[in-house]
C-alpha cells in the first residue's frame, strides 16, 4: 500500500546507492582494504581544522540558549550577510542578506527553488549525463523532466538541441558545472550563448524561464578553471551552492539559494522561497553549522590528493586508450567503456577486481562509466594495474 | 511566474511566522523586554548541558573524517540501534536499528512518511485545532486533508465523526499527543477506539490506513500523564519523533521515524521511506547531531520553567472565566476567547498590551487563541495583569 511513484523508485533504486550497499557488502567478505569502492562522492579530503576550531569556538562562546534554536526560516541574517559578501568578493556581485537562503544542502536547496517555481506539467531542461537525483526532484514539485544531450566528447550543451527542447512550457534548466559525473565546467562561452537563447524565448512566449545553477563543486577545480557565475550573465537565475564538498561536511547538511534581485518578481519569489523551505519540513538549514559556515567563509578543502587522483586516472586512461575528458573540476572521471556498453564494464570491475564504479546509464549516458576518485591515493595507485587488467579483458 | 501553489501561501503566509516577524518588529520599536512574544514555540528551556558535552566529546574524538560524512540514508545504523533499545526500554516494545528512520526533525519525518504511502487524492484525516503545516505537508504529497473536530472542551477527537469520515480513500490518520495548541493527551481509551474503528475500516474497504503519530512534545508532559504508544495498539503505525523540544535543538532539525515490523509490507515500506528521504532533499539526518542523540538518549530538559508558567497561566484563566483546557503536556495553552473571537482578542493583546498571541484560526479553531509560553518565568508574570485588564476589557 505504499505509494505507486515510491514502489517505481523501491524497484529501480538508485544505482548509486545499491553501489554503496554493495560496497559494504564487499568490504565485510574481503576485508574493507580489498575493495576499491569508487562509487560514491563520500568526499575522503578531512575537513579543514578551521571547521573543528569555529565548532568549539561556537560551543564555547556561552550561548548554549541561542546556538541551536529557531531563526528566521531563510536563515541567520548575519550569516546570510557574510555569505551574500564573500560571492560579492569573490566575483564582484552585489548581493546583501535579503539574497542568500540558507539551505539543507544543495539537494534541499534545489528542492526548495523548483517547489517556489514550478506548476504541474511544467518542463525543466537538464543536460545528460546528468545528476540523476534531478529526475525525482523535478517529480516532487509535479515538473517534467525533458533532457537534452551534451557533446559526447567536451560534455559541454548542446545549444542547437537546446534551442529547439524549450516550448512555452519550460520553466528552468538545470546546469551543474563542474559536472557530476563527467568533470566539465561550462566556459563562458557556453554560458553567453545559453543566456542569450532563453532571452529570446522569454520574448518569444512571453514566459519566464529560469537556470538553476547547481554548484556543489564549485571550489572543487583544477588548474584554477573559470567557472563562470551565472547570475553575471543572465537575469532569471538561481545559484544552489552546498557546503559538502568545499568544506568535506556532506552528512551535515549545508548549503544555500542565491536569489539576485534582478529575478522577475523578486519580492514574491524570496517569500515563496521561504516558504518553500518551511513547508517541505526542512524548516531551516541546520543552525550550528551556519554558524560554522560564517566562520570558515573563506576556507576549502586541501585539493593536493584529488589533484593527484585525476591527474594519475586521466593518465592511466589516455595511456589505456579510453575516450576520457581530462576533468575540470568534481572529483569525478567519466570514460567511455570499450564496448560502448557501461554496464558491462562495471560488471567485470566489480566480478573480476573487487573496484566498484557506477554505471553510465545512472547519468543517461550507458556508454560510459564513473570513478568517484574522492579516495586515498594509495587506492587510485592500486587501481591502475586493474584498469590495465580490465582494458585487456575488454578487447 | 512563481508556482501557483506557492502564491496562495505566500498571500496567506503562516500566521505564526507572521506573528514571530511582527515580534521582532515590535521588539525593536519598544525593546525587547516591553514585547510578550508568546507566538512561537522556540523552546526557552535551554538544552541540557549533556548536549554541550556530547558535543565537545565526539569533537575531540579525533575522527573528523567520519563525524561530518554521508552514511547510509536512514542515519547511523549504531545510533538507530540506541534509539530503538530506548524505546524498547520506556515501552517494553521489540524495535531494532531496522525500525529507525533518522529524519531532519519531525517535520522531516512526516513529509518522509507521506511521500512513502500517499497516491494522488488520497485521503489524510487530522483533528482540529491542529498544527496548520499538516495541511501543506499532505498537500506536497499531493493528498487531500480531512478535518475531522475534536471535543471542544476536552479536545479528545470525536469518535463518531472520526468513522463518518472515514472512506475507501482513506490512507492515513494524523495525531498529536500531546497535542500543539491544545496541550491535550489522548487517552488510552481514545487510541484503543481509533484503532478499533480503522481496523473494522480496513476490513470493510480491504485497504491499508496507517496512523501517523506526531510526537514532539511527548517529553513535555505534567504530573506524568500517561502517553499511549500507539504501535502497542495497531499495527500499521508510525511515530514520528522530534528532539527539538525535550533536547531544546530545534534549529539544528534532528529526529527521527518508528516504522514497526508490524506495517503491512514492511520491508517495501522500509525502502521507500529510506529512498523518500534522499529524494526529498533531506539526504540523512544531520550527522553530528545524530551521534549527539545516541549521547543523550536518557536526556530530557528541565521542566521546571515550564510547569510553572503552566500552573499560572491556567490558574489565571481559570480565574478569570475563560473556558481553558489545563494542558497535560507542550507549552501551549489554549483558551476560548471571551467573545468567540480569537482574532479579535489577539488583535488587542498586540495593539493595547504588547502581547503576542496566535488566532485559533491557525489551527481550524477560530474561537480560540493559543499562548506558546515556552518563555521565562517573569515574562508570564508580567502577563497576568496583562491578561486580566483584556478580560475587562472583552465584557
Amino acid at each position: 500500500m505504499i505509494s505507486e511513484k515510491m514502489k517505481t523508485l523501491v524497484a529501480g533504486n538508485s544505482i548509486i546507492r545499491v553501489m554503496f550497499e554493495e560496497g559494504k557488502r564487499l568490504a565485510s567478505l574481503y576485508g574493507a582494504e580489498n575493495v576499491l569502492d569508487f562509487s560514491l562522492g563520500n568526499p575522503s579530503a578531512p575537513p579543514p581544522e578551521a571547521v573543528k576550531d569555529a565548532l568549539l569556538e561556537i560551543l564555547n562562546s556561552g550561548k548554549d540558549s541561542e546556538i541551536h534554536a529557531y531563526m528566521n526560516n531563510a536563515g541567520y541574517e548575519d550569516m546570510r550577510g557574510i555569505v551574500a559578501n564573500h560571492i560579492n568578493k569573490l566575483q564582484g556581485t552585489k548581493f546583501a542578506a535579503r539574497n542568500i537562503i540558507m539551505t539543507v544542502g544543495a539537494a534541499g536547496g534545489l528542492n526548495v527553488v523548483l517547489k517556489a517555481i514550478i506548476n504541474p506539467g511544467d518542463e525543466i531542461i537538464m543536460f545528460s549525463p546528468f545528476f540523476s537525483e534531478y529526475v525525482n526532484y523535478i517529480a516532487n514539485a509535479d515538473g517534467k523532466a525533458v533532457i537534452v544531450q551534451s557533446d559526447i566528447k567536451t560534455f559541454q550543451p548542446d545549444l542547437a538541441a537546446f534551442e529547439q527542447a524549450i516550448t512555452k512550457n519550460t520553466k528552468a534548466v538545470i546546469i551543474n558545472s563542474p559536472n557530476n559525473p563527467t568533470g566539465a565546467v561550462y566556459s563562458e562561452e557556453t554560458i553567453k550563448a545559453m543566456s542569450s537563447i532563453l532571452e529570446s524565448k522569454q520574448k518569444e512566449y512571453s514566459s519566464q524561464i529560469y537556470i538553476i545553477s547547481d554548484e556543489p563543486y564549485r571550489e572543487i577545480v583544477y588548474n584554477n578553471t573559470f567557472i563562470p557565475y551565472v547570475t553575471k550573465y543572465y537575469n532569471n537565475s538561481f545559484v544552489v551552492y552546498s557546503y559538502s564538498k568545499s568544506l568535506s561536511l556532506p552528512g551535515e547538511r549545508i548549503g544555500y539559494i542565491v536569489a539576485p534581485d534582478e529575478l522577475f518578481e523578486f519580492e514574491t519569489l524570496i517569500q515563496a522561497l521561504t516558504i518553500a523551505n518551511r513547508i517541505l519540513g526542512f524548516v531551516n538549514a541546520p543552525s550550528l553549522f551556519q554558524r560554522v559556515v560564517g566562520k570558515c567563509i573563506d576556507v576549502n578543502v586541501d585539493m593536493t590528493v584529488y589533484t593527484k587522483n585525476m591527474e594519475l586516472l586521466y593518465d592511466t586512461f589516455n595511456r589505456l586508450g579510453f575516450e576520457c575528458l581530462k576533468p575540470q573540476g568534481t572529483f569525478y572521471i567519466f570514460p567511455r567503456a570499450i564496448n560502448n556498453d557501461g554496464a558491462a564494464f562495471c560488471k567485470k570491475a566489480a566480478e573480476d577486481h573487487n573496484i566498484l564504479l557506477v554505471p553510465g546509464k545512472a547519468f543517461g549516458c550507458p556508454t560510459h562509466f564513473r570513478i568517484a576518485f574522492c579516495q586515498e591515493h594509495e587506492k587510485i595507485q592500486r587501481s591502475v594495474e586493474k584498469f590495465e587488467a580490465l582494458a585487456k579483458q575488454f578487447k
